[in-house]
């Protein structure tokens, strides 16, 4: 047996998600289908990083699976991106890694990205992929309400009530706003998160750039401990996972991938591609 | 009457292209049922710089057409956008123009992008979006060579045999091949193009960064004038029509738009956004 780590990208439209549900198409699903044509059709069980939601994509998510095939891990990254067309998933990196190692356990850091489109005209190109805002946002305030989520706190007001967490406590190392021309972009680091913390925060944070909410507002909806007490979730299709970090690096090459993330000095790099 | 010239952005996929045939989707089609709706019900007739082919996208389009009925720019943006849904097309800008203006006539330059993915796996976010190319292309070589091609020229060689032009003299003012990473992109730039010109161009220089060519093969299609010695055309999900240059600034504000060309001492601007 072999424990190989994979980088995947998909388009989380298609999918109900991550995790596999019965008569659902979800990318688990579509993952082990393809690697039980790798083992002779016994079935294969895979572990991500990340468990993202019904239409949330990815450009850098991890999975774990195992296989006894001896396979090189080109030729296995291409086997499963030929048994996984046409669903709009792909397997970008395969690599062996220590029988105990973990796509889900092992995770250091993970990196989502959400991003809203501000103009009066709905998406055309973008379409599924942003949050459209037909109003102005003020992005500068956005990003200086959001510095009360940095650091270590109980997020039970940004935690859905579906959250399988053992505890409300999270640790946010970054939340940036983003402005590059219509979009806005919000940048969100964290060891882990919450189920729709990365959507509640957003959602939370949209009604400061609306004006509708002062910033100081953020800091009282996170002291309330209450779902009640912040803004709607986001919708699903402007987030995106970005990237996942390890105690080192997984697929060896990540330097070159350009990540999206600026590295910090001696921290293991992002998995994930810009 | 007023003469309206319209930005218009859009997703290709959607559509047999800008112009109308009958019991096809179009995007001419569906601008000019929505205008029609505001002129009540009587028939608009609208004109485009760029007669985009089926699956060619669109970030800065120009078109214009006419109404008699009385009404802001931005409320005709809405009432245009409110009446094109859900087809994956909006207006981002409206402007009135002279009743001589043509967006088509009056226009002194069209750019367009092409981009490719370079990698091993399937595109699954860029899926529609990009010429997948699972094989390494030098983008040195593709843009050393496309230098034969600048300058005024017949450019028979990449003219298809539908094309309608009278004939096939064309100045390229810009082929530039940029790699972002995993992307390569070609920007064109010219007054006006042949029919399938920048794809049967693209189609070419792609064989230079394969290798299959050499950097000298360019020119000698080129003075060839001859279609059969040219390379294949490109598909057209990886081509996009970037903006339209006028002689004057036609929405007031494209300086704000963040063209994605830059901009040359003292000409006009580009209608399109990044």
């Amino acid at each position: 047996m072999t424990r190989w780590a994979l980088l995947l990208e998909y388009d989380g439209a298609g999918f109900a998600g991550w995790q596999r549900q019965p008569g659902q198409p979800t990318v688990q699903a579509v993952l082990e289908a393809a690697a039980a044509r790798l083992s002779g059709g016994a079935p294969v069980a895979s572990v991500a990083a990340g468990r993202t939601d019904a239409g949330v994509h990815a450009q850098g998510q991890v999975a774990h699976l195992d296989l006894a095939r001896a396979i090189g891990a080109e030729r296995l990254a291409d086997a499963l991106n030929f048994h996984m067309r046409p669903h709009r998933v792909a397997v970008l990196r395969a690599a062996p890694v220590a029988e105990e190692w973990s796509a889900r356990f092992s995770a250091v850091g993970r990196s989502y990205r959400y991003t809203m489109l501000e103009r009066r005209a709905q998406p055309a190109l973008a379409e599924g992929r942003v949050w459209h805002q037909a109003h102005p946002l003020d992005a500068a305030a956005m990003g200086r309400a959001a510095r009360a989520l940095l650091g270590r706190h109980d997020f039970s007001s940004f935690r859905a009530a579906s959250c399988q967490a053992s505890g409300p406590l999270r640790t946010l190392d970054r939340l940036d706003v983003v402005r590059q021309g219509e979009r806005v972009e919000f940048v969100v680091e964290a060891r882990s998160f919450l189920h729709h913390q990365v959507r509640n925060m957003v959602g939370t944070l949209r009604l400061v750039g609306t004006g509708a909410w002062g910033e100081d507002a953020v800091a009282r909806v996170l002291a309330a401990r209450d779902r009640a007490a912040a803004g709607p979730t986001a919708p699903a299709c402007g987030l995106c996972l970005v990237g996942v970090r390890y105690g080192e690096a997984v697929f060896g090459k990540e330097e070159s991938l350009g990540s999206a993330q600026t590295r910090q000095g001696g921290s293991p790099p992002w998995t994930g591609f810009t």
